[in-house]
């Protein structure tokens, strides 16, 4: 039997308000609240730059909404991974244990500390790291000495490990944890995909000693482009903030520099705009949630293929949607991607897996069967919060 | 004799506009143009993240406005250096020639490419690297050999050299040149402040191979944060534009990347500030040459001290002004500096010298007469473009 590509294509046309036959995006941001007041306060007062009030209202907003002691505002996620593995002080030479199912930036900033990226296997369940499969692989090639874990096969020392909640949906952190403990392994969580997704009731980024947000344009919420570090500790906060501002002592008049540091620092005028943002969030998330509903719902009707659903530990934030192949239909992805966006409607596959790519095909990885097969089966779905407001119009 | 202290505050004091006791910042941005309608664009349409007009449009006017052949806009200075850098083939464990009195960031960018900064001193002429002085060295220290320039004392490779136009001042291109090419070494500006400063006719940033700029918020122009990296190599723009967009390769939907790439993308909306800025720039320019020359005739009478004037094959956009305490006096630099603070005039000395700080100080450097003597004598004064708009109206 042959996937009916039409009948796939159809069901998200007739569900999706399609205006003038324009294109549906993945997933485009909205700026309906106060985007405009504070960017424009920013302007009026010359404010725009490294200083103002915008960087530290977005910082404490960022706290209190994820529920860590401190949030530090960055450029982008990518700086926000990278100084959280040099926060942990993943150093040149040192191994980070990553998915091979990810966005290629969590592999860069392994690389960007001069560290050597070491691909791990996903749990079907989650999309994200299996913790289960970790744990076994680690027995069989590491070796715990006094300074640490080390990889038996290459010498090197494997530092940290970085899970990431994949299209908003939480890795089982419970059982991840448990491995990183036995192996003294520090935990950093990739969070950038997981604003306003939470494990056993807790926000994601509150598991790892740090962890990493972004607010790309594609993401929940956007500052344009930026990022975030959390941390429940408050003196790595200090560390974060003090490495992401070139690391410039204090002083009155002075400039003296006490590391290398960086300038990562989110510029005002886009926190400005993840302020608005910000305040905005509950409701994007019940558009989303609403969104992600519906499409399971249209979908299972729809032989061959089905939506993907939060893990049940989790409230996910339903960042992505993912439209899941039935295994035997996973060679029909590619013709099912390109007919998606013939009809304007913008969907994506996953990440080709890091392993496979020039850079990284020569680095250590355990046995990928499961990040194989989703990176086969998975295209994403439009999912703006936006759509889900445009459909409730619809419906009355 | 001792300095007058009292009457050099005066002079700058009388002659800025003292609004209400304010404190007058050392360069503050100035939004007059464009700004809200360009950013305003950005919000109503939903294009502030990387993808929209204003990133290409800006880097087209950057281009055009410098004369070189490709501008790659990027999140800010440091990273335009660190791409600079990687672009012409920065490795680890290589040495690259910088002077000692620059930013921080310039020994960071390559602190960041895993590779050592090798200080090199400042002449008085310029504030800039001394060509001479570098030939003089590099006879004693350099060996030639078929791959490249190598550091006999250290055996390491020395890669490149970044000159810095110092508050705008040009370096000495032609001489420095002359070196680089005896010593097969690679010619990167450091940019960062000299954007409108011009070496014997020609925009800066036109002689090395690729240089960096910084739209930071004290910078002539800003973007709040921002940078660019400029060429006339056109295959080097290529590299620099894919380097700094995470290396991936274009394609319908594949998520694929050929080497290990960085996100140093600038944001639609920051561009969107940038092309406002830099339409009145022209403006811009002549406040601040104007600024500089009251500067200078106001202090011709003054005792003590002077005040530094671009060099005879220069035209200098006068970014910061700088106010030189004679030889005799430099031991007053600091009581001067707290004077001018606790009299709200926001002034600074120049930035520590890079081979006395924590991270550099056990990194390789020639003897730094000259660059000591500059940081001591060294005051820069308020600069920004309006404090000229607002005395203009003061003086009709
Ligand atoms: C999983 C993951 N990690 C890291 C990043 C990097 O974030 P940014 O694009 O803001 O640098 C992203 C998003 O692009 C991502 O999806
Ligand atoms: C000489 C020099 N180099 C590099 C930079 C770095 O630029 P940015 O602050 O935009 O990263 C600056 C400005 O801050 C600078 O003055």
């Amino acid at each position: 039997m042959k996937l009916d590509l039409d009948k796939i294509v159809e069901t998200v046309k007739t569900y999706l308000p399609q205006k003038k036959e324009s294109f549906i995006g993945l997933h485009e941001p909205i700026f309906n609240g106060n985007e405009w007041t504070y960017v424009k306060e920013c302007l009026d007062t010359g404010w725009v730059s490294s200083a103002g009030k915008y960087v530290d209202r977005f910082e404490e907003m960022l706290a209190e909404y994820t529920g860590t002691k401190r949030a530090v505002a960055v450029v982008n996620g990518t700086a926000a991974l990278h100084i959280c593995l040099k926060a942990v002080d993943v150093r040149s030479g040192d191994e980070v244990l990553v998915p091979a199912l990810t966005f290629v930036a969590t592999a860069n900033a392994v690389s960007h500390c001069g560290a050597v990226p070491h691909f791990v296997d996903s749990e079907a369940k989650t999309l994200g790291m299996d913790p289960g499969k970790l744990a076994l692989y680690l027995q069989e090639i590491a070796e715990l000495k006094a300074d640490g874990c080390f990889n038996k096969l290459t010498g090197r020392r494997i530092k940290a490990v970085v899970p990431m909640h994949t299209f908003g949906h939480p890795v089982d952190m419970d059982r991840l944890l448990e491995v990183c403990e036995r192996y003294k392994l520090e935990l950093v969580e990739d969070a950038a995909e997981s604003l306003g997704s939470y494990y056993k009731g807790r926000h994601t980024g509150n598991f790892g000693k740090v962890a990493a947000l972004s607010f790309n344009g594609n993401k929940t919420i956007t500052t344009g482009g930026g990022g975030a570090v959390l941390t429940n500790d408050p003196e790595m906060g200090k560390l974060i903030k003090h490495l992401a501002t070139t690391a410039k002592v204090p002083h009155r008049w002075e400039y003296f520099h006490d590391r290398v540091g960086y300038n990562y620092r989110m510029p005002n005028i886009n926190a400005a705009l993840g302020c608005a943002q910000l305040e905005q969030l509950p409701r994007f998330l019940r558009q989303k949630r609403s969104l992600a509903e519906r499409y399971q719902r249209a979908f299972s009707s729809v032989e061959g293929v089905s939506v993907f659903t939060e893990p049940d530990f989790a409230r996910s934030n339903y960042w992505l949607n993912v439209l899941l192949l039935d295994e035997k239909y996973k060679g029909e992805r590619n013709r099912l991607l390109e007919h998606f966006l013939d009809n304007h409607i913008g969907v994506r596959p996953v990440w080709t897996l890091l392993h496979k790519l020039p850079p990284y095909q020569n680095c250590p990885c355990m046995e990928l069967s499961a990040a194989e097969m989703l990176e086969s089966r998975i295209i994403n779905l439009p999912s703006s919060a936006f759509l889900e407001m445009e459909l409730a119009e619809y419906d009355v």
